[in-house]
């Protein structure tokens, strides 16, 4: 796919740098992917190195993050670039503090397994494995839309969204259901339903970057626009 | 305080594209920092009108940042700006984002306060009234460090971060005194907590603009680093 960068370039430096830009910002996605899914599991399985694990990758996300950034600028600074080169390197600065903060999601996570210490029951984790993988999958998507530079898979990814919101919010429920029969597990029940929060973010989150890249590939800002109508929107344009 | 975007600029029209962007940003912060102020407001003292009328702000933010994205990015294509006014719009560009998600942190608050719907004891409102008017005043101030390209203030702001995370945990840990005394006041008390989670990701957003601001002016990027050590930094700078 790297085509799509490099294609239209005479300075064959300029066309290094882009590519080179698009794969930080994978390698920082594939960190925070690490991270989630330590996370996800550290909760569930009360493993408390991976926990810790989580917590220590956090350095390498934020290194990356400076590093990318200062790339960006640099290239808008050198190349000043336009059109397509510019939406590009817009999107990647835009891209780079969601998945950022995807990390601090995933610490926050970390902080809750580690909290929990083996106290909970299990009936407590079911839902929350299942909200996990399905939020890691929306990141993976995101990711892999970002990396082909796939608008169908970036707007599948904008509607798991909202169901991922319905899912929390049933999750949510359920959690609130078992404190009040149960008040003594309320300090545990918290940091599950914390989790859920975190996750609801971590979606939130992946929505964004693939709001990034429908700009980058579009030069359409479609952020505050439901995806619905983005989807109706491509439908009629692929029915003219 | 304009002197400091226009003194060294031959193109007059230039400068008056830095200056509005500026003000642009200023604008988006005074209507979120009024979200914020009736966010709580209504949290408190039960005032749905006010709740509603958060929502009803929101499309104005949005509005606004859109349109000061697309400025930002016209002015990198046609003035390819360097050095310093590079800097200025990258922290513009930064900047926007963390006011929306305040936006999205007040409009959360209203949600709360709408479901709330009268039944609290005002027991439960003190700690997040003083919280509230602690996370407002640290917005306030970043907007100004902003507007004033204020170092100082930024770095100040920086530290009232941690402040409010522990007065956060404080009244965390108060409230989960409440719901294991009362559960049927479980439901209730868990909206309040939101809201401190929320006031607590707005002081957050506040201290990434001052972070942001700090890298205009210094041209170094302050994000991962304490503010503490910043401010160690600047005191061994003036002592040489």
């Amino acid at each position: 796919m790297e085509e799509e960068f490099i294609q239209h370039h005479i300075s064959q430096q300029f066309n290094k740098e882009l590519v080179e830009l698009r794969n930080q910002v994978l390698s920082m996605g594939g960190l925070v992917e690490e991270q989630l899914k330590n996370a996800i599991i550290a909760l569930s399985t009360h493993n408390y190195q991976l926990a810790r694990q989580v917590y220590s990758d956090d350095y390498k996300v934020n290194a990356l993050e400076v590093r990318i950034d200062e790339e960006s600028t640099r290239i808008l600074a050198i190349r000043q670039p336009t059109a397509r080169d510019l939406r590009l390197v817009m999107a990647v600065i835009k891209t780079i503090p969601d998945l950022e903060r995807i990390g601090d999601q995933a610490e926050s996570i970390a902080q809750m397994a580690l909290q929990i210490q083996g106290e909970a029951e299990s009936k407590y984790f079911v839902a929350i494995r299942h909200l996990g993988e399905h939020v890691q999958y929306m990141l993976h998507n995101a990711l892999d839309a970002f990396a082909r530079i796939d608008v169908e898979m970036a707007l599948r990814v904008m509607d798991e969204d909202r169901k991922v919101d319905q899912e929390c919010d049933s999750i949510s429920r359920q959690l609130i259901t078992y404190m009040i029969a149960e008040p003594r597990t309320i300090p545990i029940v918290l940091n599950i339903l914390w989790s859920a929060r975190a996750l609801e973010r971590v979606a939130a989150h992946s929505r964004n970057i693939c709001e990034y890249l429908i700009y980058f590939v579009k030069g359409k800002d479609v952020r505050h626009i439901s995806s619905v109508e983005q989807v109706e929107e491509e439908g009629r344009k692929s029915g003219d």
